[in-house]
């Protein structure tokens, strides 16, 4: 069975050659401006919200608050100003199945939109890839750029926000959204804006030239800040033209920008494996200290939308809905008389009785339990853990593919015991493994199955059995998810024991 | 395969025959006396060590403290004082397999010496139904009781207070075993010794009448008592001779007597469905009420070994090692500057960070986190677990059987997987299922199978699959343990839709 590895750099720059080959599709005239699109920054890892968040599993894919995941959140909030055609996902290898697989709705319009970095090198060059994806897309593109695991609340005031924004940004502005703040909070970088020069007013908005960004201030600075009222956090939430943000990183990253033309280059002639190795080698730069901080251009528009980064557990309190006790509950919790505490379970059973200002969070697993305010520390859980080697750091019983998924029952010595779930229509590589067997008993649905040369179709209650060195391949021909158990035997049971002979979804057909 | 429940009272009624025929076995002349018996007292249910104990995997099959069980702890405690075929285990039908497992190690001295009880009616008629086995097996018999689920240190101690009561029961002394408050405890009763009539002197020790009873005390008294000197906790752990306690019995609790004539009379006729109607109309009644505190024979030893009851999560404390924080560590924790805490997690990683004075316990199914000072409450959340229904309150999703165990990886909608053990030479029941079909892949050791009219056998990465209404049976013909997974399919995947032909055990065959 089809257990592949997310991190092959075949698959990710086999993306940016299919983006670059249909980089010249017009633009459709639809939404408040034709020449808009939206990039969603979703290549975040995710350790401060462990264990919910793993390294291979972050923020941006979990249902923080209310029923969608955070991606889901957003690509639904963008989709207030531009058609899914013109949403652009910029994320890493590790990453790209699970959000394909959550945003699985647009997955039409999304086919050729995600611009997958061979590796994280913070904000500056991920927008300059995109930017550049953009601008051979449309000369004129506006680029709307966003992360993937902010909660906001108020979509129409975003909406005009980021309408007054495409003015400015018309005008060759970087425009950044400050966030009113609501406590000293020593965590963000706060804006200044010149007020006295207002460049534009809308919709009882306004934006002003940036008279100076702060990084993260002390707390006695962070409380005249707040005090003051004409200092904004920076919300990592921007807009401008891409040919504005190419032109401005040039002048302040020229060493940034001619490295990105190799690229560039490298991505129109095909060159994966030079591409790789080329953004691999950039150095690490956000956009705010490699362009904004420096560019006279930036600008600010202070918004009226609520917003939340929900860095960490504490951080829920500011977006999730609390019982009368003050709690964040969610899952199968039974409390008897805890207050003011986050409780977060899954399908197994929590239990809590008197907990204050507490975080209680339960993973399939792994569990964490802390006070509210040293869940911050819980960053240096996962460094022992990583340290330690340990799994939980990295990834979840259940790992997404672009076909389905797959949840990890039991593993020990000799043997793994998965629960497999195939999409309708998905249809996993034809393989072989060297070192293992493997049984398949149907749960439901239905599996079609190639073995050796047999092709035989399964039912609810059948099993089949592949034995090693065989050429096999699970397939779900209904319009109904397929579920069956899978039992690995054999001495090595790593996920990188495959041999592909064919792959519906572009994955390394070498190993 | 076989998923028998626990509680038939057929299989319990059997036990009681079995050792009524066996009964004139003559006792070896070995130990401190040759007429000295143990009971274990081990039918007690689990509530106050949720999620790790559970209705029908209660503390005394619980490793608390050490590499041991607190039963399988009891059972070496007495064989300092008697050979293991002179140990009686008391319990429940639902718990017997449980036990037996745990006690393997003794498990052809124990063979006939289960009474088991159909149903807990307190201690009085448990004690009871082991002093009528006992005068059966040897008029001379001395029973030292004790529950199953204590923690003593100081095995030499403890033998010297047998040695003197075995002297003061000799005399006709129902003995007690009186323990020095080490704090003003309001949960126990207490005893007070007529210090001015010692009975007998030995080894440091002495026996004494008892004065009176207390039932637990408020606040105020039980400090009096700590700092008077002359009260002793009520242990539990008692010594007499057969015949005294059914003289006592038969004076203080004339209408149990009576009905234990009857119930006796139905064990010899081997009338087990009488025994189990006449055994479940009994009145619960605890042995203290009913017959220590009211008989002038009551004696009381205060001893010097270390005891516990260990009757709540705090309790712990009291017996186990603590790390340098004061913190009491099991299982795969990774803890961050928490101190005074609780903290048992099992494979599952539990990781805490700045607890203090907090309980967290960690199970398959189900997790409890509250301040040690409440641990107590943990009752009511069980509680409320039970009148919701929930299967968390009953038992643990790894069960025991006398062939072995099964553990419960997932269950869903129509579907259910395990992992089972067969211990080696361990057969299941011949039987068949009418609403579901099993498959078996063998994970390690070898099956045999019979599967309808074929029998054969089974290796590690070989598989089977059993339709429903098909006779089967599991058998582990191989000296090392047998281990698969099973796939149950089906509507219904009751543990009661089972039809046997043949059981080993002497389960039941009516269905």
């Amino acid at each position: 069975m089809g257990l592949e590895a997310g991190g092959d750099s075949d698959r990710m720059s086999g993306n940016g050659q299919r983006m670059a080959r249909t980089g010249q599709r017009a633009p459709r005239a639809s939404g408040p401006s034709p020449h808009l699109y939206a990039v969603i920054l979703a290549g975040g890892s995710g350790t401060r919200f462990w264990p919910l968040s793993r390294h291979l599993y972050p923020k941006q894919l979990l249902r923080i608050i209310g029923e969608e995941t955070l991606i889901q959140q957003t690509m639904r909030r963008v989709l207030g100003c531009v058609p899914a055609e013109r949403v652009l996902v910029s994320t890493t290898p590790a990453q790209a199945d699970s959000i394909r697989y959550q945003l699985g709705e647009w997955k039409d319009a999304l086919r050729e939109n995600f611009v997958i970095e061979p590796e994280g090198r913070n904000t500056a060059p991920a927008i300059a890839l995109a930017a550049g994806e953009l601008i051979t897309r449309d000369p004129e593109a506006v680029m709307l750029v966003l992360p993937a695991d902010h909660v906001i609340q108020g979509s129409q005031r975003f909406q005009a926000a980021v309408a007054l924004g495409v003015q400015l940004a018309g005008q060759g502005r970087l425009i950044t959204f400050g966030i009113p703040p609501s406590r000293p909070e020593t965590g963000y970088g706060y804006i200044q804006p010149n007020r006295g020069k207002a460049l534009m007013r809308q919709r009882g908005l306004a934006g002003y030239p940036v008279a100076r960004f702060v990084e993260k201030p002390d707390a006695k600075t962070a409380a005249r800040y707040l005090k003051d009222g004409h200092y904004y956090w920076n919300s990592g939430i921007f807009l401008w033209r891409a040919a504005t943000i190419l032109e401005e990183l040039a002048r302040h990253q020229p060493g940034l920008a001619r490295a990105m033309r190799s690229i560039g280059a490298a991505l129109q002639a095909g060159a994966s494996d030079e591409f790789s190795r080329l953004y691999r080698r950039l150095k690490p730069v956000s956009i705010d200290q490699g362009v904004m901080e420096r560019s006279h251009r930036a600008a600010v528009i202070p918004v009226d939308f609520t917003w939340s980064d929900v860095g960490n557990w504490r951080s829920l309190e500011e977006v999730a809905a609390r019982d009368k006790a003050g709690n964040v509950v969610s899952g199968k919790v039974v409390d008897l008389d805890s207050h003011d505490s986050i409780l977060y379970a899954d399908r197994r059973l929590v239990a809590t009785i008197g907990l204050s200002d507490m975080v209680v969070v339960d993973t399939p697993d792994a569990t964490l339990v802390c006070p509210k305010n040293r869940s911050q520390e819980v960053k240096a859980v996962v460094d022992m853990l990583r340290q330690r080697g340990a799994p939980e750091h990295l990834e979840h019983r259940t790992v997404f593919r672009p076909w389905g998924s797959y949840t990890v029952l039991e593993e020990g010595s000799g043997y793994k015991v998965k629960r497999v779930s195939v999409n309708p229509g998905g249809r996993l590589s034809l393989q072989l493994h060297h070192q293992r067997s493997e049984h398949w008993v149907v749960i439901a649905g239905t599996a079609r199955v190639t073995c050796g040369r047999r092709v035989f179709e399964l039912t609810v209650g059948q099993s089949t059995g592949i034995p090693k060195e065989t050429p096999h391949r699970l397939e779900n021909p209904g319009s109904g998810h397929l579920h069956l158990i899978e039992v690995q035997n054999g001495p090595y049971l790593g996920e990188d024991d495959i041999v592909r002979f064919h792959d519906d979804y572009g994955r390394s057909l070498k190993r």
